[in-house]
């Protein structure tokens, strides 16, 4: 029986992102596992802002998604996995990717050690929180800072 | 090719430490990889005193050692892996972890994601420490607190 049979690849838009896609396939391949990406976008209005939500910041979400998934179809094509389910949720990295892998029964989570969407931003703050939540393994595949 | 070609398990005695072996052989199987284990022994007397050694506390090691090859080797016999190599180090879990990997040019670390030698141990206190260090990817399975 093979270990995983679907791998969700946690992408940022960082320069070594394509490395974690490359090795996600890599797996796949090995396992005969279906892929799936996720983007999470952070809230321009949590990045930016303690007040209250203006009718421009909601516009300013709307434009950050488009850009994200116009981004992450680029990305998808340019690795030959556009055939794949992408996804690009807002809100906190850590809660969308865990809630996304459990939705979409993934058995693998497949991030960098680094980066924006790296393990760095599934980890907690105290030490039990450590991955706590997640649904499934956690692959954190070695990038450079 | 296969995405990696040796596997280091990093046990614990803990409860779920069987689990963590299982899944690397599962690996293992699916990549034509090799396995190796380690299990770390934190020194008596950091964890005990800030003094000076004293000739009964090398004493205490040694014999904390033998116990941890033992119990180590039985633990490999149970997971019907008593014939890959087993590493029992001494020092700092995640020093010895990534120094262990690099020597034997491992190229997947495979812990669990809670416990003694859990990937929480890998982690650094700030947020650039996080698997800094490691010599190649790093899979946490997950594993019940």
């Amino acid at each position: 029986m093979p270990a995983y049979s679907h791998l969700l690849l946690a992408v940022d838009f960082s320069p070594n992102t394509g490395h974690i896609i490359d090795r996600g396939v890599e797996l796949a391949t090995a396992f005969g596992a279906r892929i799936s990406l996720v983007h999470v976008v952070e809230f321009a209005q949590v990045d930016l802002s303690n007040e209250l939500v203006m009718p421009q910041e909601l516009e300013l979400d709307k434009e950050l998604l488009n850009l994200a998934e116009n981004r992450l179809r680029e990305l998808a094509q340019k690795h030959g996995v556009e055939q794949h389910p992408r996804h690009v949720r807002q809100g906190s990295t850590k809660r969308e990717i865990f809630n996304l892998a459990a939705e979409q029964g993934a058995d693998l989570i497949v991030l960098g050690s680094h980066g924006r969407s790296g393990i760095q931003l599934l980890l907690g703050s105290t030490a039990n929180a450590v991955l706590h939540g997640s649904p499934c393994d956690v692959l954190a595949v070695r990038v450079q800072n």
